[in-house]
């Protein structure tokens, strides 16, 4: 097991650096990646981040203190990188290649020699604050920034368990060193597309109770995603609907995929099992928060689920 | 100006003490009152919260850990509570009986002689976890979760700008004291009413864009009220919906409080200043968000928001 020392001693005797990100990337893969590369930067390395797949538009204030950076790589790194699958379009042509993992996935079978990996940390960009720190560098605002976005995206603005006291620590020295929070957090939680609100209208009509409201269940199609000319990735983050509302035990999320192919989506409050329930299905994940496959109509998929829920909830 | 260590001696000196919370309590008033008076109980003296008006059900973990009191209060004291009016019901008979107030509203107007108001703390719960422990009194984890409520509830789960970084510290050691901060966030954040449901999926319907989308307009009518069977707080809440719209500068909610009598709040992005904009129909409050009232009816009260709203937003 490395420590965070030994990553520190690696990277200062590097150059021409290169992070890779994992696909979709998210606040903490793309926090990290940049928050790394400006500190690289300013000890005067050349360091340049790799994206798989685009960075969507919110993100675009992490790369304001990122200089272009014109170089042949001799050092590869991935950060919140957990598989090679999650190299997306990059695992074919770098997956043998990584020289350094940063992570903090427990499950991570990148099978990196050198890794370093903390299944403690709330998000990725934990642990590159502190490696920044050991490598005794400064973190300036732009870094903060960054990593701020990591830490607050990855924890749900502190809001899930897997926050700890030290991920509370670490945004407070965030704000000190000048992280723009305010902003920041409204840009990840309080800013929704016309698309994504025109979505949610529409999802709302669909919404239905059984069981005397403790199983609640909404409904995507492919028609209603025509309809609003949403990609596949705008068509996420429907999940926690039906599972916020008050005294629903099990929300359900159906979505077309395609013809007679549903993707289900289910999340529960207490003590309810969604990894069981999906398990009949052939699913599974985590007891909160699960997902399956079915195939056939929409109106037999809803039947099946709502039966299946019923010795569950009943 | 009093020290907390002021504060703390006369708190220690004294017994049988009722404890006021301001009116319509949230979670920092609540938080504060029951988390005091649980350490004040474990102290072996004499302690109650006197509430005005009614405990939202979603607070009820926090009485968890309060006992049943039965005495004649000779020390009255008011926490979070910035003005005699926001007493409410219990102004006429305590507003000149407080004897200690303790608030973080920099505007307080109580004219209560020994008060401990501290404007930098983003909640008076903030002030009620530092008062704990300079009496060297031990933070239960009861007492940890009516703490983290109040700081929770009144920066928006740490996402608003009166977050400092002494509130995440705070934060953090109220999670390491045995806070159930999960369950506290989703019964605070991630659980709504089906009225609510059913409110925003028909105020989704009003839903208006101007001015290439920078100004967006939503609005509520007693007949809506009527229709759903909600109170009138049960109106609240909605303000922040236009606002969260990608692209949009100003948000408008307009709610009919009787019949031509309108309700306006404006919320704004960026720059744009919602408290020069409502000065023009005698309202006011902060830039990003204020408020006024218009008579008329609802179709003419949004024309004249619209065309006010013009040379803003043009």
């Amino acid at each position: 097991m490395m420590t965070l020392s030994d990553v520190a001693k690696i990277l200062k005797s590097q150059d021409n650096i290169e992070i890779l990100t994992h696909h979709y990337p998210d606040g903490d893969t793309l926090g990290s990646a940049y928050g790394l590369c400006i500190a690289l930067q300013n000890m005067g390395k050349n360091a340049r981040v790799v994206l798989s797949g685009k960075c969507a538009r919110k993100f675009s204030y992490l790369l304001d203190g990122v200089k272009e950076s014109n170089f042949t790589p001799h050092f590869i790194m991935s950060v919140d990188v957990a598989a090679k699958s999650l190299l997306g379009e990059n695992e074919e042509l770098y997956s043998d290649k990584i020289d350094l993992c940063i992570d903090h996935h427990g499950s991570n079978t990148l099978g990196v020699n050198d890794s370093y990996i903390d299944d403690t940390a709330a998000a990725t960009a934990e642990i590159i604050f502190d490696l920044i720190n050991v490598m005794g560098e400064k973190i300036t605002p732009q870094i903060a920034n960054c990593l701020y976005t990591g830490v607050s995206t990855d924890t749900g603005c502190f809001m899930y368990t897997n926050t700890t006291s030290k991920t509370h620590r670490i945004a407070g020295e965030l704000i000190d060193l000048g992280a723009d929070f305010g902003e920041i957090n409204r840009k990840m939680f309080e800013t929704k597309t016309k698309e994504k609100i025109a979505l949610e209208r529409m999802v709302y009509d669909t919404l239905d109770f059984y069981y005397d409201g403790k199983l609640a269940i909404i409904y995507t199609t492919i028609a209603m995603q025509d309809k609003l000319n949403l990609g596949d990735d705008e068509m996420e983050g429907l999940a926690s609907i039906p599972r916020q509302i008050e005294g629903v035990k099990m929300g359900i999320t159906i979505r077309e995929k395609k013809n007679r192919d549903f993707k289900i989506s289910v999340r529960t409050n207490g003590d309810t099992d969604a990894c069981e329930f999906c398990k009949r299905f052939g699913g599974g994940g985590h007891k909160a928060a699960s997902g399956c496959s079915i195939q056939g109509d929409l109106i037999t998929v809803k039947q099946t689920l709502i039966a299946a829920a019923e010795e569950i909830l009943l």
